[in-house]
């Protein structure tokens, strides 16, 4: 049911397109974050209306609330969240690690505190292959331990490791779980670690690819407060280590400008809250201002749409004037109608850089793109 | 291009077609509310789906932001908010009197302090002729004074002293800038006080209909405090005072209950931030099981729609369960998916007495809905 085509290149930039039981994705895909069972504001049908393919879901918090058993008895995540499209779930270790508190890690995996009411619960490479099949979306994330950005060398090779010894453990009772009952056909993507380390990243992609054929590959430990620059070397490695037939998924990014040379360094599938956020914070992106924020006096009388040239239901509907008016006044509609605009703009990013990949134009047209928004990036 | 037909009558229940130059509303008609120019959450066309014929926007929020010169500039209030139907603006007065801090109240006028930022304001009968011209709304309200619910006799005798003299120089204004531009057509109605005292009420009245042939009336002073007993006397009141052809505006009602015991008085059009308020704190309405909180335990696992009668968006497509998790969780989608509900809710109970008064099973109707409604009705 899962299959990745790479139906073509341009450097080391991909379009393909990934095969899952809930339809295709056609890639490079930026996947919009529903952390909660909701895409924040907006209703199932502007997001099949923004062109996205495929939706992210976060399992800490579905855990939580409203509970994984509760979301099965409902018919799972997609009968749940009335979405009848590709759904990924991560692991649920990101949210562990940067929002619980944390009370104890060790081999057999993490104990935390809900950041909801202070509650004790534990994660384990075995529990989190549980609550994911429980929740049912086609793409699910094996459990590994992210370091922060900034660790140093011997703490990004114990958690390389241990997220190695999980990943064993994950397929087992992955594999367990399928054999058991029917369920939905879900398939399991392990997370590559090894922060800005080379030699610890190229030996984390050697290992998994030992340990067994993956339907595809999540790159962690990125954009987690590193440089720059260190991403986009990691990402260049990661290219020659990984198979050209598998999707891969760079987690948390991103920012249009970010994912423009993710997408450049062979990243397939992307996801992160930073559309939504900004929309909260009145920011939107623009393909000739790059980054606004609507708040600014110059957009008072401003009767253009955000972005010319976006075919948004903001943009088609909306003036930057009325748009300010709603952020200025801190009302409900800013929230829905920017998160549309941003989302969509990344959705779109994805979708004319897959042409350009087709038709052999990608890099000339993402070097004259990210010059013209970096120039005109204004301070948010 | 303002006019009112009666087409039916059951008791003092009336339906009717308030025509207006963008377009015809057919009461009796629950206005859903767009305080600063937008109905909270909502886009326009799910306002105009919800079946909305007239909308409410707030002069004093207006004019406080953007400000009525820019919403001007812009092309009038529906260019702004994007909608083609018709619009009502209030006066500014009762927010005035319960939102701003009132500096001091004199026969000119009122002067007051922003509820945002403390900055000095003044309104008198001319300005805000003024303002609501430059809004641009079909409809606009002369500016009263409303003393609070409990006012004593000579209290509220003073405010309808007042209100009728600054209807007076309303009405100059009004035509002054009738006048003096093209502008849009609109109507202008008096707002009737006189609190629960009977004979200021009638007297108010007579002074109002002696003034002029009004297009339609206000009906202010009503719903804010006073015991629901007092409404109901003084509605039976007016109806006998006030003409057969001129649309009744009750001012900030209301509630489902309210709503059906007003149209039975002799009402036609209502606004009330209630069904969006209560949508924020999780409540919803329903026909068979009265006012409900979804974040009630018992909705859990509960996979029916909040009214299995109700077209909708919100019935048509989730279920309590997945509402109820919205609620719990704090989300976004809560507010706009219970938002559409409660002023569907509304919208469709007049749509309901509309029907009943054309043939004439109002009354029984209604005694029946109540009771249903009422006992049923749980603690919110």
């Amino acid at each position: 049911m899962f299959d990745y085509t790479l139906c073509a290149e341009d450097g080391a930039a991909r379009a393909g397109t990934f095969t899952t039981p809930h339809g295709d994705v056609r890639t490079p895909a930026f996947m919009p974050v529903g952390t909660v069972g909701t895409v924040k504001g907006l209703i199932m049908e502007e997001v099949e209306r923004l062109g996205a393919g495929m939706v992210l879901a976060n399992t800490y918090h579905l855990y939580l609330r409203p509970g994984h058993e509760l979301v099965r008895r409902l018919g799972g995540l997609h009968a749940f969240m009335r979405w009848d499209g590709p759904i990924l779930t991560d692991s649920g270790g990101f949210q562990v690690f940067s929002l619980a508190s944390i009370r104890e890690i060790h081999d057999d995996g993490v104990e935390f505190q809900s950041h909801i009411d202070g509650s004790r619960h534990a994660f384990t490479p075995e529990s989190v292959m549980e609550i994911q099949r429980a929740l049912g979306a086609d793409v699910v994330m094996a459990f590994d331990e992210c370091p922060p950005g900034g660790a140093d060398r011997a703490t990004a090779e114990a958690a390389n490791r241990r997220t190695l010894a999980w990943l064993e453990r994950c397929r087992d009772r992955f594999r367990e779980l399928e054999d058991e009952s029917e369920g939905p056909e879900q398939a399991l993507f392990p997370v590559l670690q090894g922060n800005v380390y080379g030699d610890l990243r190229r030996e984390h992609a050697r290992s998994f690819r030992d340990m067994d054929d993956w339907p595809g590959y999540g790159i962690g430990g990125l954009s987690v407060g590193e440089a720059k620059g260190d991403m986009w070397r990691i990402l260049e490695l990661l290219h020659g280590e990984l198979p050209d037939d598998r999707p891969r998924y760079l987690m948390g990014v991103g920012y249009p400008d970010d994912l423009l040379e993710a997408i450049a360094r062979g990243c397939d599938l992307f996801d992160c809250v930073a559309p939504t956020r900004n929309a909260r914070h009145g920011t939107a992106w623009t393909s000739e201002e790059g980054q606004v924020n609507l708040k600014a006096a110059r957009f008072r009388e401003d009767t253009r749409p955000i972005d010319p040239g976006c075919d948004c239901y903001t943009c088609s509907r909306y003036d930057r004037a009325y748009l300010r008016h709603l952020v200025v006044s801190a009302e409900w509609l800013q929230v829905r109608l920017l998160s549309i605009h941003n989302l969509r703009f990344l959705v779109r990013l994805g979708e004319e850089a897959r042409r350009r990949i087709g038709d052999g134009t990608f890099d000339g047209w993402r070097r004259d793109w990210l010059e013209r928004y970096r120039k005109q990036r204004s301070p948010a």
